[in-house]
This record gives C-alpha cells, structure tokens and sequence, in this order.
C-alpha cells in the first residue's frame, strides 16, 4: 500500500500494551481518543458506538479478546481458554448484527485452541492475530478501492457517486470499504463530487463521511436521506456504493438502515447499486437475508436531539440500526476477491478460509 | 360538520381584528400564538413557518391579504387596487412551491376588482372573503376525510397508515388532509396505527403529526424517513396517505421532500400510495411536475441542530423542500369532490370554479 493512496486516520491504534479508539461519538465537533485497557470498557466502547463500522468493530473485537486474555490470571490452558470463551461471549453480545464481530472473536477463539504453546504463548500470539486482523483489513479495503474502480460506470468520465452512512477509515482498520472505492475514484481523477446521506438516527454521513472527505479536499454535499430519491430524478446521481454488515449467503445484504430504501430507488432510476465489503462479511451460515437479526436500538436516538427532546410523550418509536436488501437490487459486492454478482457469492463457498 | 369529527386545532384564527398563528417552529415543547397585524409580519410567517402546510398558508396569505388591504390609506379605488397588487406580490414571494398560496392571493385579488364598492366596502368584502376561504378548507378537509375512507384498502379492518409531514389540523384550516383521512378513519374505527416519518430536516412528522395524534389518542409511532421501506418489507404498513403543496394537470404531485422516495418504495411492495389535496391544489395551469417550481431552503435546516453544527466546515449542502411524484405511483388523489385517478384530473378541468 502506498502511503499517498492511503489517509491516516486510524480509528484503533495499538500502542504501549493499550488500544486508542478515536471517540466517533464526538467528531466531527471534538477530535478526541480514548484509551482502552480493560477488555470491559472495549466491549463499551463497541455498544457505545465510540468505535463502529462492520469491519472496524472486527478489529476493535479482537484486540478487546487480547486484552480479555491478557486479564486471566491463570498458567493453566484449560482454565484459560474456558475464561477465554466468557470474554468472547461478552464481546459477542455488544451487537447482533455485523458479522466481522462474530468473525474476528471465532478466528481469535480459534488460534487459542489451536496453539500449542503455554498461556503466555497463547497471550502472544492472540496479539499477533489481532494484528493481522488489522493489517489484514488495511490492505482487503485497498484492494476493495481498487477491484471498485473496475466496475465502476465508465461514463460519465467523473463520477458522482452517493453513499449512505460511513463506510471510511473511521469504519475500518482504515481507507474504507465503499468509501475507499470512492477514495480510490478520487484518487485516479474518476470522481466529480460525494453525495452523503446524513444517514438517521444517528448521522453518520454528516458527521463522518463529511469529515472524512473534508480531511481528503474530496467535494462533498450532505443531503438527508429523503432526497436521494429527488437527486437521482434530477440526473444528479451516477452510482451507489454503500458498506455491509452482514451478506447472506445469496447476496442478501444487511447494512445500515435506510440502504434498502436507496437500492429500490436507484433500481427505479436504473443507477447501478454497489455493495463493498470484505469478503469476511459473507456468512454462509445464513441461506437469505430474512435470517441476519436486526439490531434495534433506544428510541432516544431518533427523540432526542443534543438535550433536546423533540417529541411529544405518549408517542412511540421504532429504532431498527438496519435492513436488508435483497441481492436482486445489488449489482456488484465488491471484495478484496474481485467485484462478484451476489448469485455468485456462494460459488466461493470452497473459498471460506477461516 | 359535527364538533366530534373535528379537533379544535386552529393554526389561524381571527379575532379582534387580529390574526392569531400557532407558532409551529415551537411545537411540541410550547404551544404558543404569535399575534399578527401587519401584512408584512404575515409574510415573515410564512417565510419562517411558523404558519406551514400548503392550505393553512392560503388561509393565511388571505388573511395577510386584508391586514395589508386595511393599511392601504386612500379612498381611491385605482390607488387602493393597485397598493393591493404589490401586497399581493410582497405575500407571493413568500413561499415558491405551494399553489394554495398563490390560489387564494388570486382569489382575494379578483373579489377586490370584482366589487363595485368603495374602498371601506371592498375591505369589507376581503375580510368575508378570507374567513370564507378559511371556512370552505375546513369543510374541504371535513369531505376529503369522508372521501378518502371510500376508497383506503377494505383489508385489514383496522388499517396500519404510513404517512410524511405534517398534513393535519396544523397544516389547513382545521381537521387536516391525509392526515383527516387518518382521522375519519380513527373515528370509523378503521384505523390500528399511525406510522408518522419524522421528516428531515424540518421534523415535522416527529413534532407535528405525533403530536397531533397524540391529542386526539391515535396511537402513533415514529421512524425516520429511511425506515419506511423496511417497515413495508416487514408487512406493517396496510396503505400510505400524503398531503399536496401542488399537482399538475396530469396529476404529478409536488409534495415535502421524502414523498417521492415512499412513492417508489410503496409501489415496490404493492402498497397504495394515496395523495389527500383540496382540489384548489391542482394547478391547470402546469401540464407536468418538472414545471413546478422547487424551493430550496437554507442549509441550516441539514446542518444546524439546536445550537450545534453537526458538520465539519467545508461540507456543502443541498436542501430541496419538495420533491415530485409522478402520476404513475400515485393511486387516487382524494379531493373534497372525490377519490379521482391523477390520470382524470384533467377531465375536471372544467369546473375549475375560481
């Protein structure tokens, strides 16, 4: 990866024995990082959502199972990998629906079975892991960026591409997902403009894809979710890209909500509809996406605004964090494998490495 | 019109020679009346909506119309009709997309030009003319109710109804278009529950309609606008009702931004999507939607939440008020002369009465 295609912002840093998250609760008012040594405040920090984004929450997972490890006062490997299993069930329960939380916790659950080592040893290589989960993930959302620019439309020759939550460096280990398809477009003169949706309840598009393409000089307006559909009528709209936190088995995608609503109307205005994400997001467990549970969060994120409450009492709410699009409205998934058509997804079954 | 079938919501009311507005920018929080005397604090109103919804503002640009008519000194008829004009266009100017506001400044022109008075005795009429525009949308909304429970679907007997903005008491004279057809159909017992968006940016769903409901007891849930398809998907919504600000001759619809997006994703699951009007909402004199004019309003409204800025300086905004429904998405647009295909409008060309 070459330094001048990548950005620096790093939203979990490993340093001296601790984690540093970048508090993305607070951006894009307030820069500020939060240290992480007890495996407890990391799984808060996931549930908070001072860390989010499907493959970040990985990584921060997995360094949250070494820090749960490094916790276990114990030389014997049973006892420890019995204690190892709690943590990753407490890890497992901060959010139901990313898949790369389950992936990263089985994956690190997996080395600790598998190594032959004492404890200590065992501690060793769980860090090892979780850094290879990092770096892995740097280099699948490069290859995402790259793999997109080969779908992408080839007219008009810049591009301007609408994109729903953040999908960034701040959602990853870093560079992003669908938003590195678009830093990649960016960085090859392919793009004219972002279109972010300020994704509700919790404005993720205003608040950190904005921020995130400000840091970049890559123009970028924020519409509210509600007029995507007017700018597409406009002409204004030449593709969607969007991130994943859970693909079914055939190419039914989980991802924020809102996405689905965006997929029937980019159909509707027939602009191609793009899913990027690493290929660590397919869970073949799942046949459909009627399967993958939906997360539903407090009703105070959608009532209240900063202290404000902005409706009346005796009103109820409906919270839920996603939906899912059925794999008929998505053109391409793009992975670090190549831009798939989502039937396709479950030739590479064979290809399930962990 | 029986007192049980109306709530005593009045967004404008005459009294002592003054008009009274609900200051909706301050709904749910405080219910407080702003006082208006001059013509020119009706405009500033409107601009800054503490008036709103497109009949309320046609009865109050008639209002504004006499309060400007009242301070026009001079006994000459020509000077008075010509003063007139530029009150007329000074209201106008207000607000660009709604017709009613434009239909009723012409209609309290015309009466003006019409009357063989004096000057005293033509005021006079404007003052009758204007509390009878606000009397004929009361018993407007009163049919469109009655109107539109002939024609919502038969199943379930107890519907589930979707709806954006606000169209209720609030935003006409009183009682409210898709949102009086909500109420007819609470009052017939047809109705399980409201599903209210919250309506980016302005919030209205999620200030006004939720609170609306809640006054009457109509239970009343609350999502963002992007959780409307998946709520569809889910099979919770029976039918979808929006309100109007114009509808061309061949019935496209120009309504708050967010209408169009629910227009497609209700068509994609097979769900009527009903427009709720005043038949004075047709504009004959527009053959198509891409002919009407589209406010745009300050970012702010995207950015600006309470006191803080939600976006990083150097994002850009795009803030369209309205956006166009095409006939095609549009099941039957429920009028005070009827439940009418968009398709027929064009048939009633004709008893365009003013």
């Amino acid at each position: 990866m070459t330094s001048s295609s990548v950005n620096h912002i790093y939203p979990v840093i490993w340093q001296n024995d601790k984690v540093f998250l970048i508090d993305q609760t607070r951006l894009p008012g307030e820069y500020s990082v939060v240290e992480i040594s007890l495996c407890e405040d990391m799984a808060q920090a996931i549930r908070t959502m001072i860390v989010r984004g499907a493959p970040a929450i990985g990584v921060a997972a997995a360094y949250g199972m070494y820090l749960g490890a490094k916790e276990i006062q114990t030389t014997n490997r049973e006892v420890f990998l019995k204690k190892l299993e709690k943590i990753a069930q407490l890890l497992r329960e901060t959010r139901p629906t990313a898949v790369n939380l389950f992936w990263a916790i089985s994956r690190m659950l997996k080395i600790a079975y598998e190594s032959v080592g004492n404890v200590e040893q065992i501690k060793a290589i769980l860090l090892e892991t979780a850094q290879a989960i990092q770096l892995e993930d740097l280099k699948t959302c490069q290859a995402i960026g790259d793999n997109g620019l080969i779908v992408l439309p080839s007219e008009p020759t810049k591009l301007t591409i609408l994109t729903h939550c953040n999908t960034g460096s701040l959602a990853t280990a870093g560079y992003g997902t669908a938003l590195g398809v678009i830093r990649s477009a960016w960085r090859e003169n392919r793009l004219a403009r972002v279109y972010a949706d300020e994704t509700r309840p919790r404005l993720q598009g205003a608040k950190l894809t904005a921020w995130e393409c400000v840091q970049e000089g890559i123009p970028v307006t924020v519409i509210t979710d509600s007029m995507a559909a007017h700018c597409m009528q406009q002409g204004m709209i030449d593709a969607v890209i969007v991130g994943a936190d859970r693909i079914a088995a055939n190419g039914d995608t989980a991802n924020k909500i809102g996405t689905y609503s965006l997929a029937i109307v980019a159909q509707a205005h027939n602009i191609p509809f793009f899913v990027a994400a690493p290929f660590s997001t397919v869970d073949f467990s799942i046949s459909d996406g009627s399967q993958i549970p939906i997360e539903e969060r407090h009703p105070s994120e959608i009532y209240q605004i900063g202290n404000t409450e902005i409706c009346a009492s005796g009103v109820e709410f409906y919270n839920p964090a996603f939906d899912v699009t059925p794999a008929s409205l998505i053109k391409a998934i793009i992975t670090e494998k190549g831009a798939i058509s989502p039937q396709e997804i479950i030739n590479y079954r064979r290809e399930l490495a962990i």
